[in-house]
């Protein structure tokens, strides 16, 4: 696997960081999401998910017991060891935005601050690199370019939020915004978010949609909730599915109509949109409540299918793991113009082997793109960079 | 669309009816599912959904309120309207269930001699037809076949579903059962289900696997619980996700190890699995718990990927209404030699228009079929029918 092979950069457009003015907020948690160190780790430990906090309860009181959460390596945190795995994989341009879950549990009087604390710090990270030349050893000098999704201080008053947006359309590097799935606290369709929508739109800050609440622990049963199967259900099905629900509500709510100019981009291929698209827009059609398609209503007037919106308003990443995932999405999206390579670095690290070889997780994506599409094929090389140095203008200006 | 134009039988194997006989028994009940009748209307209602409980309660007590819940029209309950749903669209063959929420609710005592009632019932509605020529108002005399999946009292003594199984062996048209994902109580992952499979693969019965409790309400949000999008999250997301859930969690239990001649057939394209088989089959790649794939674990010493199950022993219906769907469901079952035609009659009928005539949501799922794999082709012809004869033997012995 050598992506740039083909001449065409490599853009990962799904990479994240925790920078360490972040590790020590999330330090001085007492609920999720929280980090913590234990005497038997070099590394301190990122507790994310609710699934995760028997295991974090049994650590803090048997010094044998296995340890909770992630470690945060220096993958998590370092600049330099970004670099070093863009280089290791070929990336010449990554789009960095901060970890879920991002500002969502702050104060809303210490949001606003740390907000612009943030956004001004992953600006700084993209200024300096770019303006570098790095030097690994044993390895020729290169240059690698950042750009980065800013964070929204989402439980601030609604004009601290609208100062944050005005903040970030004076960051050169930004290029959208990265947001979980709670919205203000009650999702997508909530109404109070369309004003933010609407400022988002206007600057044309595309809004890179992510999971991180999942479903609740007991729709995966009572083996997933003792830990039977580790994180698999509420990282392959949960993380997707709450995705899905999130861009179904925002449709249903006619928020597509609302902003017309409003672009996102779907982590994780759209979670499932691609393959349940068909699935909602038929059951749109035969509610009796929607009237067979919106009826009498706001959205029954000018409702747009599910395939428009998809077509016209959405963005996919490919971070899908296989082939079949690729193609459901590129024949979704009406075409590979909407698709756009990702990572998910530094998550689903290697279980064995060397942090600072090639990941498997990146082979993964890779190979799909590949072979869905025909390697060294016009359209793999749109998805794996030219696409987003496209619609993200992944240039400096 | 004339499906049978091709000469290949069209085969239904997504069908539901609720016997009079059932319906009886939901309108003595008090929680959901129910069934009630109201002034204003001529058929009885039947309430499936939590989220159907609202309208009711407005309903019982404002004769003026919208009604609850769907019409139970002859199309759930007569097998002549079946059967003249048949003849309009061309359906020559179709395999009945009972429709959801099934036996799961009744007590202990009676779920063994009402699951034996409704299943004798089922074979006689199949051994009548297929000795008869059904004659239609103004239509050429025509013969249809049916067959059926039986219904397992769950809720009883192991003794009793076993000798369910027994029974279903004596009746010459079952061809399967259909279950639920809740199993006998909590989930499809449960090792005291294992003998139940056991006997259902010794049987040569596969599961038909049907989504019937849906997500918590609460993950599609305040306004979708008010009512304000219909019934459009729970049936086009929640169920599809609630299948998915139930063979991941199959799967990571090692059910398919455990009972290697265990057949299952996934309602709806099996949920997500296609979209998503590629990012489970990663996640057990890279969690630590499973220690990349299994471990030292009855899972991880002879783990089969997600694809090898979903192609040695997964069927998939074909109700997912688009061609995007079809082909990914496809591409994951390995061949379109997996996939077999359904319409989920009596469910979504014509909004508007003429109950009698051609059904949209049957015309989506044909029509998926058709342009995914080439009008009159061989595959759409086996999805559309020769798969179902093979696979469920639908020959009269």
């Amino acid at each position: 696997m050598a992506p740039t092979e083909q001449g065409t950069p490599v853009v990962d457009i799904h990479t994240h960081m925790y920078p360490p003015e972040y590790i020590s907020i999330l330090s001085l948690r007492d609920t999720i999401p929280l980090v913590r160190t234990f005497p038997s780790s070099p590394e301190p430990r990122l507790i994310l998910l609710e699934a995760e906090l028997p295991a974090l309860e049994r650590a803090l009181q048997d010094p044998s017991a296995p340890l909770p959460g992630r470690p945060l390596t220096n993958h998590f945190t370092s600049l330099a060891h970004k670099l070093a795995f863009m280089f290791h994989h070929n990336i010449s341009i990554s789009v960095l935005s901060l970890a879920n879950p991002w500002l969502d549990f702050l104060s809303p009087t210490e949001a606003g601050p740390i907000a612009s604390q943030i956004n001004t710090l992953f600006e700084a990270m993209c200024a300096t690199t770019n303006n570098t030349t790095t030097h690994l050893a044993q390895q020729p000098p290169t240059s690698r370019k950042l750009f980065f999704f800013g964070t929204l201080p989402l439980t601030a008053p609604p004009s601290t939020i609208l100062s944050a947006i005005t903040h970030l359309t004076t960051l050169p590097h930004c290029r959208g915004i990265i947001l979980g799935t709670s919205g203000l606290g009650s999702g997508l369709d909530d109404a109070s978010l369309l004003p933010i929508f609407s400022a988002l739109a206007s600057a044309h800050l595309p809004i890179f949609l992510h999971p991180h609440y999942g479903l609740p622990p007991s729709v995966f049963g009572p083996h997933s909730e003792q830990g039977a199967y580790g994180h698999v259900l509420p990282l392959a099905l949960g993380f997707p599915m709450e995705t899905t629900i999130a861009i179904a509500r925002m449709y249903l709510a006619g928020v597509f109509n609302a902003v017309p100019e409003l672009r996102l981009i779907l982590a994780h291929a759209g979670g499932t949109l691609p393959f349940l698209a068909g699935r909602i827009e038929s059951c749109v059609l035969h509610d009796l409540k929607l009237g067979g398609g919106g009826g009498d209503t706001e959205m029954g007037r000018r409702r747009r299918t599910v395939w428009e919106v998809l077509r016209e308003q959405v963005y996919l990443d490919a971070v899908v793991y296989s082939e079949v995932g690729v193609r459901a999405a590129v024949e979704a999206a009406g075409g590979a113009d909407r698709l756009m390579f990702g990572t998910d670095h530094p998550f689903f690290p290697p279980v064995e082997g060397d942090m600072e070889g090639e990941w498997e997780s990146v082979r993964l994506n890779v190979t799909a793109i590949e072979t869905a599409l025909g390697k060294g094929n016009q359209e793999a090389q749109m998805v794996l960079g030219g696409n987003a140095v496209r619609v993200l203008r992944l240039v400096e200006e």
